[in-house]
């Protein structure tokens, strides 16, 4: 009994539809038996550890420590920072119940950690020789939430959060841009999904922080996505939860603090991006599987098998993330389906014809059927030594194809009537000179849907905001947003 | 204003103090502002990591993968084994709100994730074909507990938890011995923590397994303790949710089920296991700095801190996880007494004589101060391919002095008042022909405390058990236990 892969509907026509059915089929994640919640399948998670390693690795690098910090934020603490517990208390799931026992006072469950994180912080640090601190958390938090869509919006969630205390504003803002500055590079070299980075307007701030950072993409609908953020808090978080050190002039002094995260939502962007209408295109760096080997038996296979066996083999002592698949019961056909619905990048096809000739059929992912270099013959004691090259291509192309979507589709503008209708059809990442009103983007949102995504550096380049005709005063992204 | 390093009490004096004592002061761990909780701090989590990475590792080697279940379990899905719902509920903390809303049933924190798992294994396991399922989660589990000891006893922990489904019993306990093996290798060739690996009574075992293994290592104070389980989970949890498979002859078949897994409690064992009146030892394999550079200037010291920062490129290019203490303002012997205490395997000492000479003093952790071969000069050209020979050896001592005692400690009797008499006094691993009856059992945990630990394969070495008189079946270990 041969199994048959599900269809999915074509990307074009309903990317939403699109996107939940490609997460479902290419077994990335099934929706749990909790409001809400997702489980990560073996293929999801895969794509999540390639993400965990790119960021942590980089995390380190940047000289930031990882730590633990408690699931569960006694509600007392949770309120001391003010706008930021009005920013979070709405989602915010509370545990009232301990074994048979009900609590004295509601624990929240953890929906970011600079509460808690914070009260450690004023434990730890005494002396300007303790800063600055540079720790980093992987951890699961939750904000509750009705609706589900994968990776996009759950209830729960996984990501890391930095957390870091300076003793200057300027060291927590050259922080706060080191790490922007790393998810760019994590977005668009790793991921293969440009972003603009930039500043968010005041109504779209992390609550509790004075500046907050975005890198923010752009998916195939027009619609932007926020994939991680990075937030000066000044001394908000210290004076709420009394983080000082004893300076070096003996003065008690109040720390600078930062946070920054990126989730798995990183994955909603990546799978937007570079899938087509036969499923996933993964990114080299990010394919939990780099190739896939595919035997094609025709009558007398067993020196077909040794061979892909061999090269099998010799991919994995080359350092290549390399399956084989010689499945029995399943057709060669079923199999390059199922592998191009999950989007790896090379699929090597050996058949017996080939062992005789000494080639393999290598099978780019990135290119569409029949396109020219979708497929070439390759001498098969050439091949594994010329992947890694075809990976880099693929890696770039991905990425160039990405990039020349997000060109096109940032549209600047100084027309009002022209803005507004690009807010409301999607066009895309719509650049304007913006006057940093929060009226003037609560009128764009209530008529469009649009909001500011980010600001960008440098004067506005023209003196009127296109909104609303008030003085201008940065050029700005606008964007419905996922 | 040099810091002093506060002293922590000595191991022998009395174990339980200088243990909570060494977590806090090694800045391993701090206590949290929430009850029963515990934040694992820089260098707690570097334990943690390097745990991780050798036990996923093996996981992996072994065939298995990773994945996320959701944190949250309904409790109508919890109740469905009636035997782990019996074992697990008083230890459950509830959601009973999420945003401003009551929600109509109360969500379980997962205390471990059989039942979560159970589900979605009902889903996805259609045919033979996609047996055996082997998959391996890392997570945070919460049981309700009130007393905190760092490690071993705190309300959320961090842990891994493998759950696997088979075609066949056989399958399964093959899976479940090779996890153990997984377990006893990790705790004692990378932990250098020396266990036992065995069955557990009936009344010991896992709420809702058929059979629950365990490894027990053995604490100074002559207690036991629990460092990882492995279940054969039967059927139980496959009738309870419905995990069944079409088998090859088309019949519907319940799947045989395991699940296994070790916390950061193991870190509790070999904190306990190896460390001395200075502090830790931590076993080189495990050791998030496995070498620390300390420089001893005096008077003009440019020369010196060029030479200790080449040393320290030299170990880094070697692979070494290194750290160059030069921070000013500290002394070299508070900086020696805080590195003993983190317990780093290797210090390099290095002063203006010695750069003379072209030497460094190589001080090792796991020998006593003034022991025999604790400083050794080392030639500065030699001293970085000394080093792995130098950390195989601490590697391979610890282990050593933590087996002697272990089988110091391994006590056999055939006399039913010494061994009543042992098992009060805490005299290690009491190993006796045992009868296998839950009466006796509890009559021994009532009278002195201990409790059986695990049962060693074969017969017993004598026919009459020596708690009770009774016909032996086993020849089983008891002990006192964390």
């Amino acid at each position: 009994m041969e199994r048959t892969l599900d269809r999915i509907p074509p990307k074009s026509a309903d990317l939403s539809e699109w996107y939940q059915a490609v997460c479902y089929r290419a077994e990335l994640v099934s929706q749990a038996p909790v409001r809400g919640c997702l489980v990560l399948r073996p293929y999801g998670y895969g794509l999540w550890e390639r993400l965990q390693a790119e960021l942590d690795r980089r995390f380190k690098e940047t000289g930031h420590e990882n730590a633990y910090f408690p699931l569960l934020i006694p509600e007392s603490l949770l309120t001391k920072e003010a706008e930021h517990v009005e920013g979070f208390a709405p989602e915010v799931a509370w545990v009232t119940e301990g074994g048979s026992e009900k609590l004295a006072e509601r624990l929240a469950i953890r929906p970011t950690s600079e509460v808690i994180i914070g009260v450690m912080y004023a434990e730890w640090i005494q002396s300007y020789r303790d800063l600055p601190v540079l720790i980093n958390q992987w951890a699961n938090v939750m904000r509750w939430e009705k609706r589900t869509r994968p990776f996009l919006r759950t209830a729960e969630f996984l990501w890391q959060e930095g957390h870091t205390a300076h003793e200057s504003e300027q060291e927590a803002a050259e922080e706060v841009a080191r790490m922007l500055e790393v998810y760019r590079e994590v977005a668009e070299d790793v991921c293969g999904v440009p972003v603009y980075k930039g500043e968010k307007s005041a109504s779209e701030r992390f609550a509790g922080a004075n500046h907050t950072f975005s890198i923010e993409a752009l998916m195939p609908d027009g619609r932007a996505l926020q994939s991680a953020t990075s937030h000066e808090l000044g001394q908000n978080f210290a004076r709420a939860y009394d983080i000082t050190y004893a300076a070096e002039d003996q003065t008690e002094q109040y720390c600078w603090t930062t946070s920054w995260g990126m989730s798995w939502r990183m994955l909603g962007a990546l799978i937007m991006t570079h899938g087509d209408d036969r499923g996933l295109r993964i990114p080299p760096r990010m394919a939990p599987t780099e190739v896939v080997i595919v035997p094609i038996p025709r009558g007398d296979a067993s020196a077909l098998y040794t061979k892909a066996r061999e090269l099998y083999g010799a991919c994995k002592d080359a350092g290549l993330r390399v399956k084989l698949d010689d499945r029995p019961g399943q057709s060669p056909g079923y199999k390059f389906n199922e592998w191009d619905m999950r989007g790896v990048p090379v699929r090597l096809e050996i058949g017996n014809r080939d062992l005789d000739a000494g080639v393999a059929t290598l099978v780019r992912r990135d290119k569409a059927v029949k396109e020219d270099g979708q497929k070439q013959q390759v001498p098969l004691d050439e091949v594994v030594a010329f992947i890694p090259t075809v990976l880099e291509q693929i890696q770039h192309n991905l990425f160039a194809q990405a990039k020349t979507f997000l060109t096109g589709r940032t549209v600047a503008t100084l027309d009002r009537d022209e803005f507004y209708r690009m807010c409301t059809e999607r066009a895309g990442m719509i650049d304007i000179p913006w006057c940093g009103l929060a009226s003037c983007e609560a009128a764009v949102k209530d008529t469009t849907g649009a909001t500011t995504r980010n600001i960008q550096p440098g004067p506005p380049r023209a003196q009127i905001c296109v909104a609303c005709g008030e003085p201008a005063r940065y050029q700005t992204y606008f964007a419905q947003s996922y």
